[in-house]
């Protein structure tokens, strides 16, 4: 057709190349039926507890959302922004915790107090990706906002061991570490920060940072980042908090306080906060929470106290936890790694604040869908099977209605059934059978149809086999996994062997 | 403490106003409910008929994107873009075919042909707001690429009719109207238009965007489209396509050829036609289709042929389709009106030739989730009730670690139920109960503690009564809606309540 040509003409001028915008990912097949599933049974989870499913937009104005990321040492980095036509900047969501303190300071009379919200979504930084480094993810919170009682707290940390657990996860394959920012405000004190000081909040910030660094920088690194500085392998230098060296003890004793036991860890923590009452108010809230796990029956392998939590973000005010998965895996390398935090949350009494003028208490937490996702898949889960699909070959294009009528008999069965839709012919149509992972192929020729019959081809069945069989004659002369079946008996025999 | 009075200070100097981003909304409560609702069910519709899930990125490059809004009029706006850092540009996906159209031209040799994928997920349009108009919504996809044959169109076409249905649509409240782009371009040329003119693209948008307001506008707006122009209400005149009397008229006909009967139809359209090669061929394709539906049972009020479905894209090569509501509903002045499209979608032979060269045929369909969400909530749907919420107060709050546990038993036996964690006393705790909705409160006091009970209030009989009683009095003094268990018998009482 002459236009048709026109058209193809005038797109020979500019061919663009088709790739992925860079730091982004598609998400097909068992990766995204494993994250389908998860944000179902942390759903079930959340909704069980009460909470109730919100659902804010991805974009939000830039200086509703504020800038909390972790990585503040970039302030104006992370966050993609655009200029509105009306001269406002909006950006997109970081995280799921900005936008709810938005929401919750934008209808806050007309809300129920408290707030029991539960959100999953995707949010984007705009950083630089790396491996296994995306620049939009999946997060899926649960938030209890206008709540001060640690026993806000303490639930949210069940909910978390809870949501673990529905997830498959055993006994020993994960952790719930707690920990309070009082706690770590009070031995800053005890290093001589001054609270007063103008440039306290800095340094209380370069040391949190500091600590939160154990895991990956070790005892020696951490101890250099809080005294003089720390050049890393590629020469790069970090400044230190500059502390003393009486001082980086203290740190390094606290940090590395924790005991297998939940009431140990308090004991050894009350030793080293001594009478700072920010310290003791701190321990107060981790002992009333330590009361509420064990009286639900959540056990030191399930939830422990660890001073050694940080968290990155500046805005928590009281308790802080981490979901750790514990299990090694086999990094892309082959080497075994502790997989680490896969989520966290904790308290954040003063993000409301920003807009209300006053102090609303709030709690939540956050896991990372798709890290977890990646753990489970690293560690080989196996998501529930998709249903079996059955393609219809089409040999006998002229009668592809009543194959399609047949098909439409399966579906009513309710069979997961399709019927080929391409242009080719019957081996490139089991080819295609093979790359959908179908069950099963069915077809009807003319000899068939004369017998009244279906012929059908059990392909996970010739899969296996093919793996068995050595030469490619011999597989093509199995034929045990094909079977005939009568006209009126294909639907029964096929929801048998589907089975 | 005065770190926390610091840090109050310090946020004075700016308080941003907590409102939410120009054109966007937040869902929650019902809303959300019946999105999600719809998302599954369309989903396990999808799923039956062979389609896999796929999730590409919420960005785009934007070239790879490229420019197929409807509104192309205005080809630079409508697009959310940002610049990355490396200089390239990228931008928020408008709709889920483009990037579908990138996926299958990076990825066509390793993937089955042909491909049948659905996808849901926001897409983002940057034009103006207005009532009911936002700039985020839902939508729900399902495509197949590789298959060039009407059988692949005719499905798409009855799966979207299975889709209503199963969304709880009745026969008569929609349909499923189908029309082929290659008779429109036959009109056209029998209008005079050449195909070989170097005017013929624009002319031939602007034609088939005037025969696409029919509905809005009414026979007499498109003729004045059609011919020398139109000025609207507000005095603004938009150009006419210039055709003279008789080229409009025979639109016109064309338009209004839709009968009762498919058959009937496509009688008709085969006389209106003539014998242009490119009509003969689209009327062909809408023949098979008819056979197909029919052969399936799927009558001429499911499935209707209609020359007036033009669809705003420019891409579209073949059939076309648009799933309408017929039913009428009251708009926001009490005015009773259709509500007409809540999706649709069509063949685009030539979408992944941009990036590849060659001609990939593809048919797809794409349900509007948050338009039809908006239909069934002004036609009063009624959502899927969520897990009724029972609401345990907190009355003695030293005792708040025994009504964890018992509120722990009541989740354990697959009952939806939180304590009550925010601080206040009992008259603000029936008050959070009701405002969500809980179906019972649960409460222990030092009574029900020595008599070893539970009281039990039913807050939604409590709602009902409060309705049916004039007085405050009447109604405080009402206990009907109270009960007291036993301990030992309250989960069993409580499952029976709320069955």
């Amino acid at each position: 057709m002459p236009m048709s040509e026109k058209r193809q003409k005038k797109q020979k001028l500019f061919k663009p190349k088709a790739r992925i915008a860079r730091g982004f990912r598609d998400l097909s097949g068992d990766t995204l039926a494993l994250q389908s599933h998860m944000l179902t049974t942390i759903a079930q989870v959340y909704e069980r507890y009460g909470f109730d499913q919100l659902d804010t937009p991805t974009f939000e104005y830039a200086d509703a959302l504020g800038k909390f990321l972790p990585d503040a040492e970039r302030p104006n980095e992370g966050v993609f922004s655009i200029e509105d036509d009306d001269g406002q900047w909006i950006s997109l969501r970081y995280d799921l915790t900005a936008p709810l303190a938005r929401y919750v300071a934008e209808h806050y009379d007309s809300l129920p107090k408290p707030l029991r919200r539960y959100q999953s979504g995707y949010v984007y930084r705009n950083e630089k990706p790396g491996p296994g480094r995306f620049r939009q993810f999946m997060q899926m919170d649960a938030d209890t906002v206008g709540a001060g009682h640690p026993s806000a707290d303490a639930e949210i940390c069940m909910m978390a061991a809870d949501c673990m657990t529905a997830l498959g996860f055993g006994q020993g394959e994960f952790q719930i570490r707690v920990n309070n920012r009082k706690l770590l405000d009070a031995i800053l004190a005890q290093c001589g920060l001054e609270a007063e000081a103008d440039d306290y909040e800095m340094r209380r910030l370069t040391i949190l940072r500091a600590m939160d660094k154990l895991d990956r920088l070790g005892h020696e690194g951490v101890c250099a980042l809080l005294g003089a500085g720390r050049k890393d392998e590629s020469g790069d230098f970090t400044p230190g908090a500059l502390l003393e060296p009486d001082a980086i003890e203290r740190i390094m004793d606290f940090l590395s306080a924790r005991q297998a036991d939940r009431h140990a860890t308090l004991s050894q923590l009350e030793r080293l906060i001594g009478d700072h009452p920010l310290g003791i108010e701190g321990l107060n809230e981790m002992r009333i929470m330590d009361d509420m796990f064990t009286a639900l029956g959540y056990g030191s392998e399930q939830i422990t106290m660890d001073p050694a939590i940080v968290r990155g973000l500046g805005y928590y005010t009281g308790p802080v936890f981490e979901i750790e998965l514990t299990f090694e895996i086999m990094d892309d390398t082959g080497k075994p790694v502790q997989f680490g935090s896969v989520g966290g949350g904790g308290r954040y009494d003063d993000l409301v604040q920003r807009f209300k003028g006053v102090r609303i208490p709030a709690t939540g937490i956050s896991i990372g869908v798709s890290r977890l996702a990646a753990a489970l898949e690293l560690r080989g889960h196996q998501s529930d099977p998709a249903q079996a699909l059955i393609v219809a070959l089409v040999l006998e294009p002229d009668r592809r209605v009543d194959m399609a009528q047949l098909v439409q008999q399966l579906r009513l069965a309710g069979l997961r059934a399709e019927m080929y839709v391409g242009d080719s012919g019957m081996k490139a149509q089991l080819r295609y059978a093979d790359a959908r992972n179908a069950r099963l192929a069915i077809m009807i020729g003319e000899d068939e149809r004369m017998k009244g019959v279906v012929t059908v081809k059990d392909l996970a069945l010739g899969r296996q086999k093919s793996q068995e069989i050595d030469s490619n004659s011999e597989w093509r002369e199995s034929q045990h996994s094909q079977f005939e079946f009568k006209n009126d008996e294909l639907i029964l025999e096929l929801t048998n062997l589907i089975k």
